[in-house]
């Protein structure tokens, strides 16, 4: 909040020349992160959480994980006291958990723009955009693969958003660059045209390395080494299984101090059991030697634990979103993470849907909710998912973004001040009378009530008037408008130049590679 | 569950005919009301809870609450020991919180088809459909005035709906029938096209004791007097008034031992302050004084408590739902009823879109999510609302009463039985398998997962070939197929004729009324 009432200060000290300038200019405000002042819901038992935690002792004990193709990672763990056969890792009692207590409760991911750094962990909550759809819907046309143009358009549509913390990762493909050289252009738009935080690369452990490289042109590299300012996604290919590229990514960003969340893609029935506390054991034994794992590679890396899963509609095969057992793992797992004491990643903005629609509405809704009462800290696929993820959809990224605002103002709490209690207005008013007129309204009015910025509150006949427009096309205006808008935030010429000549320098040196 | 098992068995009992005749026919299943297994979330300190509760005693005692033109009423609340001048009541501290404790904590709605019969109370939730709409939309056409043909088909749609608990009442206002012969019908419509619980006329006294009487032909009267077959609607005129219409109407149903929800509607900054803490203290004296009121009549009448809040849009005054500050509303009133002792009533499929879209789908989920966490046991509206609850809309009839599936699948909570913790599925299939072919999956996977009826769920190709169709165009081909398969529950022919007998001579001896 100081933060806050410092930057409005620093706006209102130049002269009638710049306010009259402000006023004209269009406003690009960024909450900061949420810091609930609402309890979390949990929805297991300390009897159901304790099986739980016994039961994933035993997974990694008498099962164990995999680790494929990493040598070094099998060192580390004989080194760590587990007992190493093949690529099977067992892992006695106690230990994952005890290598996991020097991983930090909280971080803060520091943003070029040091009043949008981010504090994961604790009671907070980060906000991301989606993160690795192929294919793009909206702006203009339909679905098809998406684009670098499309990439830095949604960064550009980060950067407006108010209620989103963070710029994100792959929020959509660019599949007209090369496989080889994509990261460099993302990572370059995250850098230019964004100031808020935003993630590495780690389709190869090389590509996180030059993501480590760039933040040190942008950053300082000894900053770089004393502060967290990138965290990636490393995903466990379960069940039980860490995959050698995923894992050497984590090594580079572990070893450099850097942020990465730890987290299995899970299809209900597929890729772990069919019933919730089956998939929370597993998770949870996932998540152990996943956390464990960084701390082994550098004791005290800041890791996020995560828990991306999704119901199967055993019909047809396909993921299911804003499921009641999806619900069931967000919030469990939230309190077996917390008893981890390492940050949460949970939730975001999933439906199975094709189009913005009501099914996309309801299912996004019910996730996001989960996400928010279940005590997720880092919230990737906050906004824009469409279609199980094959999509980023730009009228969807603006309806969640700005569905995003319903978490932050619920996260308030309730105020019990005497402003909160109201005797005074419900004296003032009395028994048949109104309270639009009275002063506590006044007062109170602007502050009152969230109001969204893309829904439709307008009367019937004026609604009818203007096209009879659903919110898909109400998003896709404001899509327009906010593109129009867009303000690219400031940065120092020189970091600007040194960071578009490595990048220049770089796509050269290398090859094309398509695949 | 032992009636659902007793069901299935008689339906298995008769010959080889009778079998093959059921695999033709519709099935049409009606899941029981919801039983939580899972915890209530609770916003509100237990100091933040006493505080509100010690102001909404201010507010009775010291500002009261008026009965309009209700000398009876009057009369009551004097020979309680309240404070009578003129038509405002003030109620001493404490007395209207020790009439309220003779109000049934639980109490049993009978239906005619006994297997439906509904508790209303303790940790159960039971749901029903919107209601008061005057236009409705979809089916044949956009947006037009609601007729009696529209009601019958909503009752039809909630006959068929497998998660609707409840037919509800005025579903949408027949305006092509007199306002004074409206209830007949509807009230027909609800005992001869549906088998479940319904709801009562309110919009007149004597329309009350026509519900209590049509009752009556329906269950015997002697049946009528002795159990709760109508659960009513009885709106607080808020700012803290009861008027006579209303308060007339709840006393012919409390006298005869029927139900009444007494519910304030506000819009937030209107009817009641813009702070949440502000509106909990209003409506709780409200509800407690309504409550109250009804023992008054009877001890011992059953009575639920209600909480119908909106946010408003103070840029249009428009009505908003599925906002953060609604749900803080419902979840406060939630522990606030509980501590008062009687069922509530809060929450719905609410949204001011003018369609069924991603605005609709997102506030509604919004709201039913609030719902079953803040522990409504009665959720009127619980499909089919839309623009504010001006229209009733088929095609969001249909959404919502699936959607409502995942409230009843996330409140069976978590099973942790050896079958729920999977061990023997992780230990069969290891690291790097899956769990699509192994036998824990192949005895769970029918009851694993919530599945919608109405989403798409299809490959991205089958989808497109098939018309490329958002929710809005599925879930009207679902609704044409509900009423094509649409099965009239059975009824006894002598009780059907004499209902039929009741609502023709009673319409005919009353002039036509249209307003």
């Amino acid at each position: 909040m100081a933060e806050a009432q410092a930057r409005r200060r620093s706006r209102g000290a130049g002269g009638g020349a710049a306010r009259r300038a402000e006023r004209t200019a269009v406003q690009v405000e960024t909450a900061r992160f949420i810091e609930r002042n609402v309890p979390n819901y949990e929805v297991l038992t300390e009897e159901a959480l304790e099986t739980i935690e016994a039961n994933a002792e035993t997974v990694l004990a008498e099962i164990g994980v995999n680790f494929v193709e990493n040598p070094g990672a099998l060192q580390r763990w004989r080194d760590a006291g587990a007992d190493v056969e093949g690529e099977r890792v067992r892992i006695p009692r106690g230990l994952a958990r005890e290598l996991c207590a020097t991983a930090p409760a909280q971080f803060t991911q520091v943003a070029r723009n040091r009043e949008k750094s981010v504090e994961i962990g604790g009671r907070n909550l980060v906000l991301a955009p989606v993160y690795g759809p192929p294919f793009v819907r909206g702006l203009s046309g339909g679905r098809r693969y998406a684009t670098i143009e499309d990439f830095r358009n949604f960064v550009k549509l980060g950067q407006m958003s108010k209620w989103l913390h963070h710029s994100g990762g792959t929020i959509c493909e660019p599949t007209d660059v090369p496989v080889n050289k994509r990261h460099f252009d993302m990572l370059h738009a995250h850098m230019i045209l964004s100031d808020k935080p935003f993630m590495g690369a780690v389709t190869e452990p090389s590509r996180a390395q030059d993501a480590v490289d760039m933040c040190g042109l942008l950053f300082g590299n000894e900053f770089v080494q004393e502060n967290t300012v990138l965290t990636s996604l490393i995903n466990i290919n379960s069940p039980l299984t860490f995959d050698a590229t995923m894992m050497g990514a984590l090594e580079v960003y572990a070893a450099n101090n850097q942020a990465c969340i730890v987290s299995p893609f899970i299809v209900g029935g597929a890729m772990a059991p069919t019933t919730v506390a089956g998939t929370l054991t597993q998770v949870l034994a996932e998540l152990m030697a996943g956390v464990a794992y960084a701390q082994l590679v550098r004791k005290g890396a800041p890791v996020i634990a995560g828990a991306f899963v999704t119901s199967i509609d055993m019909n047809s095969g396909a993921p299911t979103f804003g499921t009641p057992e999806a619900a069931h793992v967000t919030y469990g797992m939230g309190q077996l993470v917390r008893r981890l004491g390492v940050p949460y990643r949970s939730a975001g903005s999933f439906c199975g849907s094709k189009l913005p629609d009501a099914q996309a509405g309801m299912e996004t809704a019910n996730s996001l909710q989960t996400g928010l009462l279940a005590g997720v800290n880092f919230m990737l696929h906050s906004c824009g998912w469409l279609e199980g993820g094959l999509v980023a959809s730009y009228e969807k990224f603006v309806l969640d973004s700005d569905q995003l605002g319903v978490l932050h103002h619920f996260a308030r709490g309730v105020d019990m001040g005497d402003n909160g209690q109201a005797m005074d207005a419900i004296r003032e008013v009395g028994p048949g009378g109104h309270y639009l007129g009275c002063a506590h309204t006044h007062a109170n009015f602007k502050e009152a009530f969230w109001r969204s910025n893309v829904f439709d509150y307008k009367p019937f006949e004026t609604w009818e008037e203007e096209g009879a427009r659903d919110s898909q096309a109400l998003a896709a205006a404001r899509v327009d408008k906010l593109l129009a808008d867009y303000q690219q935030p400031q940065i120092d010429p020189a970091t600007a130049e040194a960071l578009a000549a490595y990048v220049a320098e770089r796509k050269a040196a290398l090859p094309d590679a398509f695949s």
